[in-house]
């Protein structure tokens, strides 16, 4: 049975996902925290279908872990080194505790398998914090947000995978305007300028970043309602939808 | 003998290379034209030893078809589609010629095996096509350079892997300043600015362009030689390497 769920993935091929979320003004990653104790950490990952596309797969690893189903996700590298696995100083840690696990589902076959070399295709996504319903699988004690600024030990290269991820998402802030997917429906202008903070790690001059913002004429600016009372709320913005 | 040849290789995952050269003002793909008749042409491409990181995997392909040891490449996307190859009106066709060529290397075991689901692993590589020394694989008639805007029929998802090398390319031009890989060593403007003009398929006008690239200050103008004649011919520069 164990050997026949290994038999309907790719060998070899795995999916690791860098989730960003965006709380309190920091960039958060989501971290998959092991039932194998000694702390052990990983990205959230898995492998392909035989029968599904790569992003087919991203998205079921996303949703089973985020409960979301329309999520913001990009593959952006492969880690491809023979020895992303093996030189890890948690393989043998790991295998271990795989047989340990349940030894019914995770044979020596399949612990094999889970621990040869892997080929990872790393994707990132964005997502709405307050909108996931965090699912623990069946080898995670628990899914945790952990500020990009501040991540514990991760297992094999994963760190190298968040911060190449958190690269591609600070390149692709300006071009592809994504970072609007980790703020809230209508926000103000500060909010936008945090959140650039966050994801750069520096701090933005107030009026030059609101007129760069606002002259890539993507945004609507929502009218203040009239109630009579002196209004010094801020003005709330939309991001315009593509045409 | 044959099966032990695919037993070296990571099954389902494969490389293919879009290879860029520039000549007579016209951006250049190298395409691989198989023995197998029909006209059938495809990217030239390979597998991934057990044994070697996907990278060293890219640059053993590269060098059996150029002869090239030192070439500028970056992995750019991974298709994934279940169908990008059982689709292919070409799929049957090739099995059957594959099983014709040589029955005792490509035995119906391999032939299943090259012919099976692959998830791709596209890079894009910048040569210099004076120096290439084409290389014809044990399966291509010939190795050629096609116009990548006159581009024959090409097998799989091949002309879909070569756009999307293209829009990188044109991404990474400024922002990575690789098109000078695809120059001479000493240049003038004017070739500079035909390059630009090839990838990018539209004119740039020539004061506007000067101005831009000499802004990048990545270029050392190379002084002329005074020989008592007046000297008309244009500025040579060359590319800085990084320091």
């Amino acid at each position: 049975m164990s050997t026949a769920w290994t038999n309907d993935y790719i060998a070899h091929l795995s999916i690791d996902c860098v989730i960003f979320g965006y709380q309190e003004k920091n960039l958060k990653v989501l971290i998959s925290n092991y039932k194998f104790g000694h702390d052990l950490r990983g990205l959230p990952g898995g492998y392909i279908h035989k029968k599904e596309s790569i992003d087919q797969a991203a998205l079921r690893i996303l949703k089973t872990c985020t409960g979301l189903d329309d999520i913001y996700l990009e593959q952006f590298r492969v880690f491809g080194e023979v020895d992303r696995i093996s030189a890890s100083p948690h393989k043998n840690l790991v295998r271990a505790e795989l047989e340990k696990f349940d030894d019914k589902f995770f044979t020596t076959a399949v612990t094999e398998w889970m621990t040869s070399r892997f080929v990872c295709i790393g994707y990132y996504a964005l997502v709405n914090i307050a909108a996931v319903d965090l699912q623990p699988g069946v080898l995670e004690n628990a899914l945790e947000w952990h500020d990009v600024e501040k991540l514990p030990e991760l297992t094999h290269d994963h760190r190298h995978i968040v911060e190449c991820a958190h690269n591609e998402l600070r390149e692709n802030l300006d071009k592809k305007l994504i970072g609007f997917n980790l703020l809230p429906e209508t926000f103000t202008m500060k909010q936008v300028k945090e959140l650039y903070e966050a994801i750069h790690g520096r701090p933005f001059a107030r009026n030059n970043f609101q007129k760069k913002i606002l002259d890539l004429n993507i945004l609507d600016r929502i009218n203040k309602i009239f109630t009579g009372a002196a209004n010094k709320a801020p003005y709330l913005y939309k991001f315009r939808p593509k045409q």
